[in-house]
Order: C-alpha cells, then structure tokens, then sequence
C-alpha cells in the first residue's frame, strides 16, 4: 500500500513532468537540437524532491499551488542543468543518468553545454514572472536566493571543492561543508522558497533553515551510502564510484555503520526543526525518513 | 588625440576592471581555482562596449551611474561566461582570447564550465540586489530581460544555430536571425536595461531598441570582416577561422565589399533612431560609427 507521502510525492512528480514540459520551450529551427536536449535532461523522471520540498514547505503558509508549483519547476530546472554539466566528460564523466544515456552521450558535448546554460536562464525567467508572485519583492527575493544558492558559495562552489577533494586530505567538517554547498544550498533554496513564498514569520522560517540543513545532510551521507549498497541497475547510473575513484565520502570517512547511525540522527534532528508548525508539517517529517530510507 | 567616444569607452573599461574585480570572490579553500579562473577570464580586458552602452543608454535619462554601472557590471559577466563556454573544445575549440590563454587552457576544462556557470548566477545576483535598483519592479524587470537575452531565443538559442549553421545551406535571413540571437541579445538588453532604469517612455524605449537592433548587426559583421581582415596579433584571437571552417557569415554571402556595404548602412540607420534624444546621445552615435571602424 502506497501510504500519505509516497502518494503525495508521486503526484508530484507527475505534475511536474507536466508543468517543466510545458516551460520547455518546442522548435524545428536550427535550434531543434538544444530544444530537445533540454527536454531529454530535465524530463527523464527523477524524485522530485527537491519540487516536493518547496511545494510542502509552502503549504505550510497556504501559498496557492499555482505559485509554489512553478517555484518547484523553475527549481527542478536548475538541478536538472547541474547534473547534465556535471556528468560532462571534464566532469565526472558519466554515461548514465536515471537509467538512460547522459545528455552529451545522446546528443553531444557542445549541446550539453548549452542546454545546460539555457536551463539556468529559463530558471530566472520563470521566477521573474507575475505568473509566480504578484508581489515583485516576493519574486526579486526569490531570483536573489536561487542566484546565490548556484554560485561560488553554493552549489557550484561545492562542486569544485568536490573535483579537488582528491588532492588533498578531507576531514568530516570539510567534506560536511562541501556537501552543504553542493547538495543542501538547492534543498534549502527548496524549503526556504515556501518561506518566502508564505511571508513566513523568522521563527518559521529559521525553523525551515534548520530543517533543510539536516535534511540536506541526511540526504548525501545516504546518497553516499546508496554508492556503496546499491546497484547500477536501483541506482540508474553507475554504483561504486566513489569507492573506485578513491573518493572521500562520509562512508569513507565513518565508516558504513557509522554513517548510517549519523545520517539516521540528522533525518531525527531535522523532524525535531518542525515542532512550529504542528501536524501540517506532516509530510515533511516523512520526507526526513525517506530520505534515508530510500533505495536511489 | 583620443575623441570624447575613445576617452569615455577608455573610462567605462577602466571602471569596469574595479567594479568587475569587486563582485568576483576571492577565497584560499578548495574552491580557490574556481575563483582565479573567474576572475581570469573577466577581467583581462575587452572593450567593454556592452558595459558603456548601459551606462550611456541609462545616462540619457539621468539615471544615477551607481545603478547603472552594476547593470553594466552584470551584463559584462554574462558576457564574459559566454566567451569562456563558447572557446571549450566542444564548442569553438579556442585558444587564445584577449592575447592570452583561454580559460581551459590556463586552468582545466572542469573549471572552465563551474566558473561560466558560476558568472551567469552571479549577474543574476547582482541584478537582484537593492543596490542595483531601488524599485523592486525595475530589479525584476532587469532579471526578466537578461535571462530572455541568454536563453533559447536569446544568446544560446543562437549559438546553438552558429553550431548547426555548418551542415545547413544558410542564407542571408537565416544568418541575420543567427546574429541577432548570438551578439544581438546582448545588445539590445544593454542598451533597453538604460531605458528600464530610466523609466523611459515607450517612444524612447523603442528608439533604443531599434538602435540596438542595428547596432548589434553591424557589430557582427565587422566582425566577421576583422576576421577576413585582422591579425591574430591585432584580434588577440585566432583570425581567418570563419574561412578556414568553410563557415557562412556575412562576409560568405555578401562578398567583403558588399558587406562592408551594409555594414555602413547599418550603422547610419542605427544614428537615426537616436533623433528622439537630441544632442544627448552623441556618444552613443559615436559608439555606432566605432562598431565598424574598429580594428579588434
């Protein structure tokens, strides 16, 4: 039996496939081939966490769906860009992707590149439309935060402390600091969205921060656990990596056990953060368990 | 002995090198590499004219240079990605830019993406930012015309059909459409940014757009004319590619004086549009007249 979140999430992910479609622009021209690229990487399935995350946390402040959901798309657009540059050859060279061809394997690099850098621009084109707040403080204070949760002291920053890591010796506080950049900055974008959204009060809003931060946390020390226990085949892309490439992983790190212990007392942790918002927060506090729970 | 246009151009570069060097991070972690090949590939140089026709597009409605110069700032970021993406060996496959190694040939390929991706949010988060602008409705207007000046029917939209244009049988329509997308966008967001901070009446918004429509063409194929034209030594980057690629550009359909022709002509009716403005925008009529007398 599907239970309340599993429901939940799944129609998620089936609304978005539907609204990022239809943000995705259609063309014959010359273009055809970035038009298609875009939507071969951003439509290929996926969790949709990352939608599920602002369109809860958003429902907190009982934000119509109708805003929260293209805050959800815009958002899913730029992890969708990261994943098509990140799984580049210079990056980390990826052939596989949710169970299919990575984007420059089905078309090539060049096009890779460029969807990749069109899918941030239509990120920041979505969420400067009326269409997503009425208010334009709302919407200047959402491009400001999105701005900043990709760049140098975001998730781009902490993709590049990640393609230097091998080089030198990594400690707990700097790998926790890496992955707060590259994976938590777009998961507290993701929470702190429904904030802002909401005209959340500080304390909700800081409650929201602290959630996203040990969700987030949670999130990639299980992420690196799937690496190690899962299959290519779960997974949809390759399994083991990080152990081949001699990578320093929180699993590397604490050791598997460890890992699993500190990872379970960040998703507890992070449930503890919504005590504010009562049984509304619900949902979110399954998504805590899931995230560690889960099998890709 | 340099002209007022030679003098302020002069100006407006050396003010961007400070502006530019204070919105690029500097940091000795991890990420260090990432914020030297930033700050690499902005600030070596360049004309800077997308820089200088903020500023005079915006002066002709006495905007306050504080806000425009950050416009200019963001464009000049924006563009700078764009260069450091385009010169990949999956794209263009460049080596020299501005006299000196391009970004992946300093530094690596991987860098090179992070710091393009990198630029383009940190333009965004410039707009975005109260300094900017104080009016939030003009801040986000800013962010809806740069992200649709580099999206699909922007820049990327038409450096995806420059990547296409090879195997096709281009004609003189479809190349200007290429233009008009690949450098034009650009531009006309430059000059139409200084009409937006200038809560500039609808007549004069449309002088400037029309200005920088035929601005932006004529740029191009001065371009292409230097390519045929220049030195490496003179361009600061490989000259004769567009021939020795075999690919169409102006100067392919047109013939070198015909496109020298229209270059003219191009430039002539891009002074007309700027009527409406008087003797205010005489820099600005100046700029259309250096776009195809330059010599880089």
């Amino acid at each position: 039996m599907e239970d309340d979140f599993h429901k939940a999430l799944r129609q998620t992910a089936e609304l978005m496939e539907t609204e990022l479609a239809h943000f995705l622009p259609t063309n014959e021209g010359l273009e055809k081939q970035l038009y298609k690229a875009m939507r071969y990487g951003v439509l290929s399935g996926g969790k949709r966490l990352r939608a599920f995350l602002v369109i809860q946390s958003a429902d907190l402040f009982s934000v119509p769906r109708i805003h929260s959901t293209r805050v959800a798309a815009a958002l899913e657009l730029v992890h969708s860009y990261s994943l098509i540059h990140d799984d580049l050859p210079c990056m980390d060279d990826d052939d596989l992707r949710r169970g299919i061809p990575t984007v420059h394997k089905h078309y090539d690099e060049a096009t890779a590149v460029l969807a990749g850098d069109a899918l941030q621009s239509l990120a920041f084109d979505i969420l400067s439309h009326a269409d997503t707040h009425p208010s334009p403080e709302v919407r200047i204070a959402l491009v400001a935060k999105l701005a900043h949760a990709i760049g140098v002291k975001g998730m781009v920053g902490g993709q590049t402390m990640d393609m230097y890591a091998d080089a030198v010796d990594i400690d707990i506080i700097t790998i926790t600091r890496l992955q707060q950049l590259k994976t938590g900055a777009l998961i507290s974008f993701a929470c702190i969205a429904g904030a802002i959204l909401g005209h959340a009060p500080p304390a909700k809003t800081q409650a929201l921060k602290a959630y996203a931060h040990d969700l987030g946390l949670a999130f990639q020390i299980a992420d690196d656990i799937l690496d190690i226990e899962g299959t290519t085949e779960q997974l949809g892309k390759a399994a083991g990596k990080d152990e081949a490439a001699g990578k320093a992983t929180f699993v590397s790190l604490m050791g598997l056990e460890e890992a699993k212990i500190h990872a379970s007392m960040l998703a507890e942790q992070a449930v503890k953060h919504l005590d504010i918002f009562g049984p509304k927060a619900d949902l979110l506090r399954q998504a805590a368990a899931f995230t560690i729970e889960r099998k890709k």
